[in-house]
């Protein structure tokens, strides 16, 4: 597992699920439909922990929405895919192919169907705990936490502590936070 | 149980409690109200996975919503019902006329007292968990899921299951989401 | 207790904790603040089985918001209360003069400290289950349900059926949405 | 424990996961963002039992947000503070110079590694049940409730008690709110 861990390069989510509780919030305002999503404070951190580590972060929804674009914008999520159609492989190939990662060395997060052909080609698979079965059958890893309550969090927590780069990470995040 | 389930040509969902937690979010934005509701994304894979398969979906509200509307719409539901006087059956029987569908070929789910009378008439009356005692009574099957939090695939998968198809479906979402 | 149940003509409840989960979703759109409250439906169902009887509905607010009056409008609430100085008694006490009913026919449901004053005067005093334990000791009745998830329904239920009225309530209600 | 709740001259709150569950609601409206969190009545109405005592209230987030400015205004928090640098401790050390407070004065409850630096510095570390392990880990109390969901009630009514404080600030809301 610390083999496949210390091999990723990019860290690819999916959205909805995963850094969601699943739910989206409709309404119409003003004669328009308006969505709203669910964000979890502590995966935000998270990110940030990332932040000057050689990991690069995605995220890859198979449904567009403008709750997500805004979220990753404030988490400067460099890497965002929001596939229309529903398939997830062509554009993450060409992500890759653009970055020069491999698909070994990606570790990806999911939790249903739209996530199954993704978590067989990549190095270190990962489901959440309210994944479906098929996506935790092709799991290397499945976390404790549920989506949108701290899930992506502690897969990052994870990774970086199978890498042992854990307390490096979180003292500098501390120092950066300390009076100069 | 698996004959109801084969003789089954559409699958009618009550809305609030059914396909939501029964909450609504209601506030008052620029002077006009506004209300949201929470629908489940693992829900809306399940609608995708009945297309191609010879099974309709209605959604039936007693209780008119523009959020409903919105999310029917979003997951292609030919049938929508949003009685304003709170009675189902005067247009479940119009409905069911213009497709040539009798009550015995109808799955129902529903939560609260307004689903009783159609609960009585179909063929596979099916409550979720969250359903009044009352309903449980008249259901042939209760899910493990609540509404709004997957209830609605679990009724699906588990519909498809006793059919027999399920393992089709799954195979035919996974192949259109492989790479061509 | 079915004495003091079967004296009731007026239930009246608090609104933040009881038909809500004591939750308040405030953000600024287009300049403005905006406030959501979550409304349960089974609760909304509650209110329509009491039309017929000679139970009137009043919502007991110590907390101005527009949510409320939404809510209370789509439900027909006859008496709404919002005493922006916090303090229940003396807008209670003039409602009570003027409908001519006594506090001891009032049933309040309560959840904080703002109903102690209430409940210590009403003949039949009611706590959810997310109650302080300063409004449970003062309750001669606790709800099995939380606030906001169906105690209101639960609380409707329970007075029906110590009125020996539950069963003609729930009769009635489905007679009318049986086809005519 | 006592001792450090007596000489406590302000109530210092992290906002996200400790006054909220630590979910943001995100979305575009009329083509700006907008964020929606969710607070808490009962903490609320905790803020109102501190009001006559010699304790100050101040909010000191890592992250600005609209929805933060409208619930503290709403609860006349005197102090706010939102950095947006993430460094909590310079906004903090001028605020405790111009009240002329010490940090051994100071109650803070915290979540999340934003909080830590602070939680080193106060006389009472306070964690809420939600807390990472390296905040428990800091604190001299941890909560029951979960933020977002009467921790902070919690706290100000287990500081009042610590104090010998809270009946008669109980009764004097109390008495406030009855019948002159």
């Amino acid at each position: 597992m610390s083999d496949a861990a210390r091999r990723v390069r990019l860290l690819a989510l999916d959205v909805d699920g995963v850094l969601t509780d699943n739910a989206i919030h409709i309404g119409l305002v003003g004669g328009l439909r308006v969505e709203f999503k669910r964000f979890d404070i502590q995966d935000g951190l998270g990110h940030v922990l990332l932040r000057g580590l050689p990991i690069q972060v995605a995220w890859v929804s198979a449904r567009p929405s403008d709750a997500t674009t805004l979220r990753a914008t404030e988490l400067r999520v460099s890497e965002l895919i929001q596939a229309a159609d529903g398939r997830k492989i062509p554009p993450m190939q060409a992500m890759l192919d653009r970055l020069g990662i491999s698909w070994d060395e990606v570790a990806f997060v999911g939790d249903d169907l739209a996530d199954v052909p993704v978590l067989r080609r990549v190095g270190l698979p990962i489901a959440v705990a309210n994944a479906i079965p098929e996506v935790k059958a092709l799991a290397a890893h499945v976390t404790t936490a549920v989506g949108g309550h701290g899930a992506v969090r502690e897969v990052i927590e994870w990774l970086l502590q199978q890498r042992g780069e854990y307390q490096q990470a979180m003292k500098r995040y501390l120092a950066e936070r300390e009076v100069a």
